[in-house]
């Protein structure tokens, strides 16, 4: 068996010459709408305010009655609410008959519900007052097209009285696992079997990358049920992952099957974990065949699907975040020329900087024994790591929890 | 109306030395614990695999077939699989009557099922063979307490027979909107109305930061109805959220409201937006007065509500990546001394680094017209910052979406 010899972006590139997604849109509810991808420029319907508010917290006033006092105050003692002033909080609208905002601060009210003012005050029209359309204006820009929705932006959105907003309809990623030795989650494995880890893992995965997640059941490693499993799952996946089989030697039913229905375009890749990933179109839809050992699909499923789902959504591959880190821990291999090789990594703050503690291939993922940030890494050939090295690792999170104390 | 001059740190610590979370943990479905918090260190219940497995895709042998046939190799041209030999793919399982893998690339089948194999290879005992528990062993830590649960924990914790995961429970937030100008979603707004932007925001903020929110109907500003409306959410909620209300001058219900039923720790905090910031605890439970303006309602979800939550959750308050950024725009204030300031800022990736604009407050959040990463930053006084300035900026998201061509 002989691996063809692609770097993950000629893949890549091979893939995206042959697939030419479509691009559909949809209108889902504002309440849905987090995480997904705008369709289209959003603008604003609304002008806000629909008139003049207040800027601050105070009273609004008629500037008319300040101008006929000066050069002192008006006498303000026996001023009446709702005729000489009424209160005026930020964002609230007030009568038309006043036309400017004294802040509340210069303001001391007595009990009949008239006001004494700091001596020495200016009140001019329009003062601490907000013009119609000073929070928005109707087809004001609310956000580009192909960005994803944050939380922060579904309040702008809702300002703007979106209630239905234009996104990309998520593609639908099947996810199929395989192999003979595989069981579901909750039972007890027995000799020669293995848990199916990867299919709870991609659909987590599947998710936040902004796909719709099918998880189907397992298939045996049987060529006619592969088939029928397969075509089944081209009639309603944009994206089909079988996992497992990928390295079967002289078996090799997968990358035969893609050949049969489409077209095969690679199988092998210069990347480890993951190296007998095999890769084809069928139907002018990608199928991946990602190797089942866990952490290799975790890595096919990080770098091989993500751009393969940001092509669909139509938006670019995201970058993390990274930092240069000092290696604390033995990769044990040197790596070949031309070779790139995946690591997930402890990644934690010191004093100086970061450390990055390799986790064992064989023991990927888990063991998180520090409370700290995961990040991860690729490392290219001819190299061999070894401890004290500075690496660039990405961070894989949001945010890094901070050790104990940290 | 004079607020108090606390620091954020200050007005945290007063809170924590008064309330004491309790606790809670519950089993979840393994299936629904992704993003909690494991209650105590996660240990695997399996040993995998259960005997040796192959450690590569191969043919499994008698190494004593090869020790008889030294200094040669045995005639394999007639071998029989099953009897001879039999197919071993990584992971899998062979008869006890073999003991030793020989790769795939080694291996050349004839027609018969005989093989061929390289020449000058050696074959001892237990070559490419993975021992009982090479995967995993029962006791071994998979996850520590107190760390969230990711994707790729999934599957690790499906291969540790972890079903039903303990975790730690939802601290449930009640958000009470509060303003007379108030209207849901989906209506079209009059003179003097404005949209509650902030429940459907603070609802998909409390989702991320883990916890179960409770967003309540619009209350209008009626001492009656928002005390009934608070005790009526303190009920089920552990923390409360009151939105606007925070800034009413003399009328000032809420903080008020808060020393009638419990205790007010704080009213006013040296950070802006959201100085008015009112804070205390009722039936040992914190209830947080958020002014009412988005962006102020954003930062004290974002600071103050992250950091009570973290409490309740017993995690340490996550840090974001930090990057230095060359400020590109006006922030237009001049800060004063002791005060600190947020800005959303828009960061964008330069040749040599970062750029940060900051977005105008009155139009934030929204007008996301880069394609690229969101941060935010604060700043402090005393410090005019200028364009040209260095700045050191949080980047609030998991990764970057590279703009067009970046």
């Amino acid at each position: 068996m002989e691996f063809d010899n692609y770097s993950r972006a000629e893949v890549l590139e091979k893939l995206f010459a042959l697939w030419k997604p479509g691009k559909q849109t949809e209108l889902v509810p504002l309440e849905e709408s987090l995480n997904r991808i705008s369709a289209e420029p959003l603008v604003s319907r609304f002008t806000l305010p629909l008139v003049r508010s207040s800027g601050g917290d105070g009273i609004a006033v008629r500037s008319a009655d300040f101008e006929a006092a000066l050069p002192g105050l008006p006498d303000t003692a026996h001023w009446k609410p709702g005729k000489d002033y009424v209160r005026a909080d930020t964002g609230d609208d007030f009568d038309d008959a006043f036309d400017t905002v004294i802040m509340i601060e210069e303001v001391t009210f007595n009990e009949t519900g008239g006001l004494s003012l700091t001596k020495g005050i200016t009140v001019t029209p329009g003062m601490n007052v907000n013009g119609r359309g000073s929070a928005i204006e109707e087809g004001e820009l609310i956000l580009e097209a192909a960005l994803p929705i944050r939380s922060p932006d579904l309040g702008a959105l809702a300002r703007g009285g979106l209630w239905d907003v234009p996104v990309v309809k998520k593609p639908v990623a099947a996810f199929i696992p395989t192999g003979n030795e595989l069981i579901p989650l909750r039972r007890e494995p027995q000799r020669g079997q293995n848990i199916d880890t990867n299919s709870i893992m991609a659909r987590h995965m599947l998710l936040e990358m902004g796909a719709e997640p099918l998880i189907l059941p397992i298939i045996r490693d049987d060529p006619g049920l592969l088939k029928a499993g397969l075509l089944a799952a081209l009639k309603t996946a944009d994206v089909v992952i079988i996992n497992g089989g990928s390295s079967k030697g002289a078996d090799d039913y997968n990358a035969r099957l893609l050949a049969e229905l489409g077209e095969c375009i690679c199988h092998g890749v210069l990347a480890a974990p993951g190296r007998p990933l095999c890769l084809g179109v069928v139907d002018n839809k990608p199928v991946v065949n990602l190797p089942g050992p866990i952490i290799a699909a975790y890595f096919g499923m990080d770098w091989c699907i993500r751009a393969i789902l940001c092509r669909a959504l139509g938006i670019p591959v995201p970058v993390r975040p990274r930092v240069k880190a000092v290696l604390t821990g033995n990769t044990g291999r040197t790596l070949p020329e031309g070779f790139e090789f995946f690591y997930r990594m402890e990644v934690t703050k010191t004093a100086s900087g970061y450390d990055a503690w390799p986790v064992p291939f064989d023991r990927v993922p888990g063991k998180r024994t520090q409370g700290f940030h995961s990040g991860q890494c690729v490392m290219k050939g001819p190299h061999s790591p070894s401890p004290g090295d500075e690496i660039e690792v990405e961070l894989c999170y949001p945010s890094i929890t901070t050790a104990p104390g940290g």
